[in-house]
């Protein structure tokens, strides 16, 4: 696949998404929040759950304002969460713009965040479906205690089981919820909405492991930070986890097991071995599994242009790493 | 009155209240944020907000599970924004306790807030009415908004209508919404919604004018924090914009409209000043008329003993003073 063609189906609704994120800053919203908000819609990003929500209650034929509201609220709930990530990691620079929090007191910054939740609350609200908002409001609960966990959790942990806990929290519940809400508004079956909620956590399960694999093999000026800027940071990430049990005896290894990650000469040389192995490749072979599966919950629906744009998305997620 | 006697026929139910409270730590949750969120519990406060939701939903006869609820709910998005605004004050204490911020990271205490409001808003859904959830999400970007107009507000500005605005944004809107939100349980009668959302309302504002008198009058011991502490740091409240009005010639007035608050000197002065001033005497006099209004509305409902115990409410937040 040469571009990202999934996305021209759902131009003008994510238009109307982005537009209706603006409208919620109103007249009574102070100017300089205002401006904020406007910056943050522009920065942008690629709108990938809006563009699930679209494509896949485009495909049941769901009501497209409440699809335009649902987007809304999630790129908005995901965009507050980015707001405070960017504080508790004192990021100055996001999708290489200045971070808010690079601008402005933290305080400022906390609100803000406040505000966008709040805003993206009520959004989920005007789709007046009770279970929506229920399931909703425990998406921002598992994303923030999945922050919390990686914030009290040892800087430098090699485990399996808490990396796919984290990138659930931080990435996949939120794809996941994309694909069930745009269930939930399109269609009462629930057999339906679970197929949607699979293709949902499959593909941003898929979603976070390649991001993470970019971290190691994407080229600098592309990914916008320094190579293997998580390991440097003691965030441990698929790609180390296999070089780790591939190459247990290796001595970076070891002091990353020691919780020595912020010995830099030692970090800098496993990240080098880490690209030159084979251990990116068995990353990525796990993402495309996830893809798999994805595409596989894809099947339960007939045929449609939706479909095969929902298919191009997930095969889009492994393609943009070669 | 010589005790707060409204109290006692809703203690039990206040005990439920807190009991869902803590039950929103679940097992997935991280102990330390389920430790946090213990402590904050138990540091209490007075509850008036989940009093306000059981004595006018018992009045109206309302579902108690569905008022526990909604108790809790309000309650945890009040804590919510405790816990951001200590972080932004960077206080240290509260009610005489330790916050959350003088021993937690900044990080760890944006979380915890982000994790109380997603509770609050999971809560607030479980009462299972679209409006209501649409006017909790509002009642939330009330808050932030106003918190954030305060930050931008220029300091030391004496000004009567940004400090009504602020005192709504501040506290009445979340009495407002105690008020209203028993009344959408309890009721499908939308004037009676609207008594006691005046009554909220009414009762919020006179709530907040006492707790900025007090900051003039009160006993250092028992405010926790030195007396004129708002003046001090810039923010004009009712007591010092009555004598503003009246002393236009006093030249500690004088530096405060030039700007000057950060002269000390000058600003210890004004709060002696305005402490044997008429001033306190007439914002406490603005609190009793809120507080009139608050009956007034009341009146609207049949005698019972949750109606006086809400009069009793209202009444006490003036008695407090004397």
């Amino acid at each position: 696949m040469s571009t990202a063609t999934f996305f021209t189906p759902v131009q003008p609704a994510i238009q109307l998404v982005e537009e209706r994120m603006r409208a919620q800053a109103d007249l009574d919203t102070h100017p300089d929040l205002r401006a904020a908000l406007d910056q943050l819609i522009e920065a942008g990003g690629k709108r990938v759950r809006p563009t699930i929500v679209l494509l896949a209650g485009n495909m049941l034929g769901a009501d497209q304002e409440k699809l335009v509201t649902l987007g809304a609220a999630l790129e908005m709930l995901h965009t507050a969460t980015l707001v405070h990530d960017d504080l508790i990691d004192s990021a100055l620079l996001r999708r290489g713009m200045p971070t808010l929090n690079s601008k402005w007191s933290p305080a400022a910054t906390v609100l803000t965040g406040d505000f966008l939740f709040a805003r993206a609350a009520r959004l989920a609200s005007e789709i007046d479906n009770i279970r929506l908002m229920q399931r909703f409001a425990e998406t921002l609960a598992i994303i923030v205690n999945g922050e919390l966990t990686q914030l009290f959790s040892a800087r430098g942990l090699i485990s399996r089981q808490n990396y796919y806990t984290r990138i659930y929290a931080k990435t996949a519940s939120l794809f996941e919820m994309a694909g069930l809400s745009a269930g939930m508004v399109g269609t009462g079956d629930e057999s339906i909405q679970a197929a949607l909620k699979t293709y949902g956590y499959e593909t941003g399960m898929a979603f976070q492991i390649v991001d993470d694999v970019l971290d190691f093999s994407g080229e600098q000026e592309v990914v916008g930070k320094p190579l293997g800027s998580d390991l440097l940071h003691g965030l441990v990430t698929l790609p180390a986890i296999y070089y780790a049990e591939t190459h247990p005896e290796d001595r970076d290894v070891e002091a990353l097991r020691r919780g020595d990650w912020q010995d830099g000469a030692s970090m800098i040389r496993l990240v080098e071995s880490i690209r030159r192995s084979e251990a990116v490749q068995f990353a990525l072979q796990e993402a495309a599994e996830y893809v798999e599966r994805a595409l596989k919950a894809l099947a339960a629906f007939p045929i449609s242009v939706e479909r095969e744009a929902l298919a191009d998305l997930a095969r889009y997620i492994i393609d943009r790493t070669v």
